[in-house]
């Protein structure tokens, strides 16, 4: 019986996990849209989102302690939690990076908009795409589509690197659109790195899955 | 007997921690000093040294799992070995951030040098110092001294806003040092980040000396 009841505490730490990632990804869709349709009331919003991932992001990790402190939990259970702990982490970083790209957009609102060389709109969507299929993968215990989400990370690399060549050339030839340019660049820097935190959690899914083994392999692969 | 064996194992898992801390370190201030300095030679000395800090890091998470794993450790040991696999992971992203800045070094190499209104030494110094104190708190467990990497953490925000303004001024003023002002943008924002990561590291230092309701606490006066 003291078994059951732990198996329910793990799943309510999923349920409390899975809250907080829908925060995030909420933070970054927001956020994406503040800065493309020009939206204050958008960045508000973001803003006072991040105040609720950082206090989901506490519940989760404490929830998470107590757990290891009381239940000394072995093997599967154990990998569970310490994975929960990282992909917590690297939600609220998620959130981080979405005010960062809030504030750009709130620094756009004071000046005209420009039209620039760079699909923050189709970056957006496919780092969301990527936290949702990492998230999906942890719903679902399902590896193979953790690895889908890894291997969804060159693309959006690939669209950061091309975005920032071409906005330095906006710069040198256009220095009346250089605020918007160099909010562009951090924008899609932020994106590509809220990227790199949806492969973070992908990776955690695949070394809770599979075990210590695979997680050392991918590390070595990379 | 076996307690003795288990503290043995903690000091280890403390002394590897201290060598990826060295690593990360030495990361920052290259690559601060490959930036200044304009010295290719220090930019593929980071890209070298960011495949150690992975290594390293990957080898002090292996042995946190094993213990908490094997020794099933509670109160005080368990939040010491949860605080390393934290500290281990900011130690890992201030290599990354140290690689972002070396790859702007590397780029500024292509171009002539330009004279910037952002002090990038200073900022490189003052992170530095911010990683070494925390590094320091955790070696001798001094709550107060991380405290004060706490404290240290807001002068180098407001470089950073000041140099993002000063230097969206040169990029309008002067789009033939556009390239250079952008890349000096980033390693300031670089050098932010790093800062935040070793604020994470003392406040993590603060939870394993003090306990979690202290974590708490300073978590609500954010």
């Amino acid at each position: 019986v003291p078994r059951t009841h732990f198996h329910l505490q793990l799943e309510q730490l999923k349920d409390k996990l899975l809250a907080m990632a829908a925060l995030s990804q909420q933070a970054v869709e927001y956020a994406v849209d503040a800065y493309l349709e020009r939206d204050e009331r958008l960045c508000t919003f973001v803003r006072e989102n991040e105040a609720a991932i950082n206090m989901a992001h506490r519940n989760v990790d404490e929830m998470a302690y107590e757990l290891l402190a009381k239940e000394q939990p072995m093997a599967i259970d154990l990998r569970f939690i310490l994975s929960v702990i990282k992909i917590n982490a690297d939600l609220e970083r998620i959130g981080d990076q979405s005010m960062s790209i809030a504030l750009r957009a709130e620094e756009m609102l004071r000046v005209p908009a420009a039209t620039l060389p760079v699909d923050i709109a189709a970056m957006g969507t496919h780092a969301s795409d990527m936290i949702r299929r990492a998230v999906q993968s942890l719903i679902e215990a399902d590896a193979p589509l953790a690895e889908s989400v890894r291997e969804m990370d060159d693309d959006i690399d690939h669209m950061n690197r091309t975005a920032h060549v071409d906005l330095i050339q906006v710069m040198q030839k256009s220095p009346d659109a250089s605020l918007q340019a160099l909010n562009a660049v951090i924008t899609a820097r932020n994106l590509e790195r809220i990227a790199d935190h949806a492969t973070n959690i992908a990776t955690d899914v695949i070394f809770w899955v599979r075990g210590a083994d695979v997680r050392h392999q991918l590390a070595m692969a990379e």
